[in-house]
Formats: C-alpha cells, sequence, structure tokens
C-alpha cells in the first residue's frame, strides 16, 4: 500500500497515506463481519467451550475488534473524531467480553499444568475442555514454561517419576480452581452470548459494516502522512520500555516478582500494571507497522519475541492472583491452601522469568537496530 | 611448605611430600585444641546461643575438626591406616554436632528474612539472638539474596511501601517455624553440650593432642609426593560437576528446583543431593590445596565463589525442608499453610539460583583456566 517516491528531496518520499489507513480499516472491518457470520453459522449458542470453528469465530471477531480501536486510536486526527470516540470503547467492550471466557479456560489449564510440574508427574491433566491452550490472542503460541532463554529451551537432565497422580494437597488445589475457574468461564460465555445477542452489540455491528464500505476520514487524511503518527506510537512504546525496571530484569533470580507475594493487597501486584502497559503500547506499535506496511512485510520476530514475553507476563500474573484468590477460600484444609502457596509462587516466578525474557529480547532489539 | 626444585627434568621438581602434610595437621591440631580451651574459658555452658565468643570458638573447632578429617581422606595413603580410620568418623561426628546449634539459628533467620521480604515489608525481624546470619561456615560471607548475578546486584528500583508488620499468615507462618527451629536449636545446644563433656568427645581431644605434636604417617610419607593425590581430589570434584545438569542450571528459571515442590516425599529433594555432594568435594579439593600451598597462595576467587553458591544451594534448600515440614504441623490455619507454601517455593527458586550461580562461576573457571 506503500506509495513510493523516489525523489528524497521529497518530504513525501516513502509517505503511507490516509489510503492505507482506509484500506487496512475497511478490511479488519470486512474480517470483523465474516467473523460474526460464522460465530452465527458454528453454533454460537451451545455450551461453554463450543466447537472449535466458534471459538476461531470469537478469536477473529476480537482480532480484528483490536485492530480497528488501536488503528482509530493511533491515526485519530485522521478519523472524523465524533464517530471514533464514539465506536471505540464499544469496540473495547467488544473484545474484552469476548476474551473472558478464552482467559478463564487458559488460566485453569495453566494452573493445572503447573501443578502437575510440581507433583513431580510427568502426565498432563485430563483434557479439561480446551481445544487448545496456546494463547492465541494474537496468533502467537504461547511460550512453554522452562523455555525462557532465547538461547533455546534447557535440556531436561533426567525425566521425573510419574507418581501417577497428584498429592493430596494438590489435588486438592487443583479441583477448587477447576471449581472456581470453571465457575467463571460458564458465566462468561453467558456473558458473551448475552452480548452478541444485545441491540449495543447489533449497534457495534452496524458501525463496522458502514466502516467496511466507507471509512469516515478527516478531509485532509487522504494526503496526510501516516508515518508520524505510526512514530509516535513507537515513541511512546520505547519512553514506556525505558521506564521499565529492566536492569532489575535483567538479572537472573532478582526475586522482584514475589516481593509483594504475601502482601495483604488482594489486587493484582502493582509491580506488574508498567509491564502490562508496554504489553498494549506495543500491540498498537504492532497495529500501526500493520497499517504502514500491510503484508509486505516479514513478521518481526523481535516484535514477535517480546509480545510473547508480555502475553506470558500478564497470564502469569493472572494465575498467580487466581491461586492467591482461591487460597482465599473459607474452610479449605491448610495442605490446599499449602499448594496454592506453592502454585501462586511459582506463576510469580514465571512473572519474573517473563520480565527477564522480554528484558534479553529487546535488548538486543535495540542492539540489533541500527 | 612447597619444596622448589629448579630441574625441569626432575620427577619431584615442585613436590609437596609428606612433611608439609605433617606440617599442616599439626596445625590444624594446635588450632582445634586452641578453639576448645577457648570455648571452654567462654562459657560453653551457657544457654542456647552462648557468647559470641563460645560462638567463635566453636566455628573454629569445627573448622579444623573438618581439615584434618578431610586431609586424612584425601591423602590416606600417607597416614597410618588404624588410626585414621578411627579418628575420621569421630572428627565427623565432633564437627556435626557442633555445626547443627549454628544451623538452627541460621535457617530461622533465613526464611524470617524470607517472609518479611515476601511481605513487601523492608525492615527486618527482631534480632532472634543470632549474632551473624554470614554463614561463616568457611569464613565466607554468604551471598545476599537478589545478588546472585556476578555482574553486580541489581539496582532496585523503588523502595516498597513499609507494611510494618506481617499479614496474618505471615505472621502466623513466622513464629511457627521460630517455635519449632528455637526448640531444635536448644535441643542441638544441649546436645552439643553432652557432646562435649562425654568421654567420646575426650577420646577425640587426646588424639587430636598427639597429633598436634606427632602425626602417624607411613614410613615412605616423607618423600612421597603430594600432588598425585591432591590431583585426585581435584578430579572426583571435576567428574562430580561434570555429572551435575549444567545446561540446565545456565538457563535462568528453568524451573528445575521446584519441580517436585508438591511431591509426598517428606525427604529433601533427591535432585539436591549430587550438588551437596559437589558442595563436599569442593571443600576437599580447597583443603588439599591448602595442605600444599599453605598461606603462600592468595585466596582462589573462583573456588570462593563456586563454594557460595553450593552454601546458598544448601542452605536454601534445607529452609525449603523446614518450610515444608512446618506446613505438616497439625491443625494450622490456612492462612499460615499458604504462607509455608510461598516461602516453601521461594527457597526452592533460591535453591535453582545457588546453582545457576555456580553454572556461571563454574563455567568461567574451566574457561579463565588454560
Amino acid at each position: 500500500m506503500a506509495q513510493q517516491h523516489l525523489d528524497p528531496t521529497d518530504p513525501m518520499a516513502g509517505a503511507v497515506t490516509g489510503d492505507a489507513l482506509a484500506g487496512y480499516l475497511r478490511a479488519q472491518a470486512t474480517e470483523f463481519l465474516r467473523a460474526l457470520r460464522l460465530h452465527r453459522e458454528t453454533g454460537a449458542g451451545a455450551a461453554a467451550g463450543g466447537s472449535a470453528e466458534s471459538v476461531d469465530a470469537a478469536r477473529a471477531l476480537r482480532r480484528s475488534a483490536r485492530r480497528i480501536s488501536a488503528s482509530l486510536h493511533t491515526f485519530r486526527p485522521l478519523v472524523d473524531t465524533d464517530w471514533s470516540e464514539a465506536i471505540r470503547p464499544e469496540l473495547a467492550w467488544v473484545s474484552g467480553t469476548l476474551a473472558m471466557e478464552h482467559a478463564y479456560a487458559a488460566r485453569l489449564e495453566r494452573l493445572l499444568l503447573a501443578l502437575h510440574r510440581l507433583s513431580g508427574a510427568t502426565v498432563l491433566p485430563a483434557q479439561s475442555g480446551v481445544a487448545d491452550i496456546a494463547d492465541v490472542t494474537d496468533g502467537v503460541p504461547a511460550p512453554q514454561k522452562g523455555a525462557p532463554s532465547p538461547a533455546g529451551p534447557p535440556t531436561h537432565p533426567a525425566a521425573t517419576p510419574d507418581r501417577g497422580n497428584l498429592t493430596v494437597g494438590a489435588a486438592k488445589a487443583g479441583a477448587l480452581l477447576d471449581r472456581q475457574l470453571t465457575l467463571a468461564r460458564t458465566r462468561a460465555h453467558s456473558t458473551a452470548l448475552q452480548a452478541l445477542g444485545s441491540s449495543r452489540f447489533h449497534a457495534v455491528a452496524d458501525n463496522i459494516a458502514v466502516l467496511a464500505s466507507e471509512v469516515p476520514l478527516t478531509p485532509a487524511a487522504a494526503v496526510a502522512d501516516l508515518r508520524p503518527l505510526a512514530a509516535a506510537a513507537e515513541e511512546r512504546l520505547t519512553d514506556a520500555v525505558t521506564a521499565l525496571p529492566l536492569v532489575t530484569a535483567g538479572h537472573p533470580y532478582n526475586a522482584e516478582a514475589l516481593i509483594h507475594g504475601l502482601s495483604p493487597d488482594p489486587a493484582p501486584h502493582p509491580q506488574d500494571a508498567p509491564w502490562h502497559q508496554v504489553r498494549l503500547l506495543l500491540r498498537l506499535h504492532r497495529y500501526a507497522r500493520e497499517v504502514l506496511h500491510g503484508d509486505s512485510e516479514p513478521v518481526d520476530v523481535r516484535l514477535l519475541g517480546t509480545g510473547q514475553s508480555l502475553n506470558r507476563h500478564r497470564d502469569a500474573s493472572e494465575a498467580a492472583a487466581a491461586a492467591a484468590q482461591a487460597a482465599r477460600t473459607p474452610r479449605i484444609a491448610p495442605a490446599t491452601a499449602y499448594a496454592l502457596g506453592v502454585l501462586h509462587a511459582d506463576q510469580r516466578h514465571e512473572v519474573e522469568a517473563a520480565r527477564f525474557a522480554f528484558q534479553q529480547c529487546w535488548q538486543r532489539q535495540t542492539v540489533g537496530t541500527p
């Protein structure tokens, strides 16, 4: 989509104008409508989990909703303000609502896998209805525990003996988490179904249908250069990364992630927030690149790596919080609480490992870029 | 003590003979007797903890007992077999018995410090009677949590707010550990006092008094070269290190140390045993170097670093086991059990961090040595 000029004195040389933005938004809107049709055809009304097709469709819906919303944000001077400011919160509501069911399922799977690892068992837990535990939020497979280093996965020196089943505390903790997160997931499924049938959602879909044919750009947008706005998005990312405690993160086993592990605050660790923020800014930067370069650019493995680390950071952070939350269930056995404590700390170390992986990946990126 | 020859064709050039061994054993025996006298003079009969002088004296006793025993082991072909085989188990009994009190005190201090760190508190716990939490087993200060990397300690980006006191679960866990480990320490103190007053100990002291004046070497020892025996000790160390899972250990956050974190086995993690063994072999190697080179050699910072890592590994391993053990106390509150679970996992990650630090230190050693 890039309009290439060859005159180096031309300030618009290599410029990408509003046309590219319009094309991108139309394509994402079309994708949204296609996914919505597919979702309706593939039994969205079924029980939690649904068919693989309806899961894929929901994912595609979220995927395009995120991209539309992000592009409207990054390039907001070029889009009709009233329209843009009305639709963005609605798109956030759609993708947020649709994400919850998958998030609970993935969280449960992550915690059960961790419990099995911690029990020294080599068998995986029985599939709990999640067809795919990869974090495909952004079409990116989740990194596996034990493979944080970009230098390659560690070799596991000796297979641990298969103890056949979990210990009592771990089994009870697993059952408790299963109960709580499955309930949350079922509720999220109902909420998502209700949302998709609501008049609020129909209004969003109507808006997106309009977007698929006619993008409400400002009059100046057609000849405006997108690059400064994309560069500003990248700068916001870079600034936020600079503010992260990367020196600490680059020291393995710095023990920072667990520092509030026993704090009385039930809220997620405040130290995680800047990392979650960078995750969102990284996504905005990535989508802005998509607008500028379309499919002409190969996948940027550095963006992919840092994005994976931050997804893992977010997942581990939320899993750790779920374990801590479960431990507050009244009348649980001490053995259950103990297992949940070990599990919480394990996931907080995953948080720390993800920060380390991000730091490694980001440093390489900075060094490798001219 | 080294006898330097300058003729390179002389097979005994640079040889260190049995005389050096005799001198070393005499010096260590004298040190043992001096420490014993000091211990008796400084109120060894006092309550647990005792005076700083009596703690120092007990440490010096253990220190020389370990060195005598190790030298008898490494250079056993050069020492009267019957005598050596009779005294070595007795020396192990002395140093083992004397070590327990300090070990329980240090373990409690480590666990309480960890609990405070995990609670996000910046204040240290009230001194629990341990004059010095440094692991001075070998005259080496313990590495601090959070400074595993040889590149320097991480900067802690922001002071965590001082929450004033521990949360309920952490406070109860701390009180439980305090009770259990203080009891164990008091018992260890009584056991040590009984041991020092026993006829068994007096027999050991008599034997060491003989050693201080006359070392029972074999007739051939005076002209025997010590170096092959010292080299064999080093080779046993190198072989044992080679068998360690160093590739895994070199990958930060490999999650190996917690893999049996919830296993039903109350025994210490079997995966720790090879590392404990290397710790002992490293010590034998270090003492053999002392015999060969005496005080003429500067401190080997590489041996120091690897030794520190392995001390930290052992301490964290035992602290993790103590937390798991405390969690098996009947009728504890779930919040207490949860805090102990977090604490156990935290110490198991310390185990993993120590392995990483060892790997880094050892690799540098291997690369740096011609």
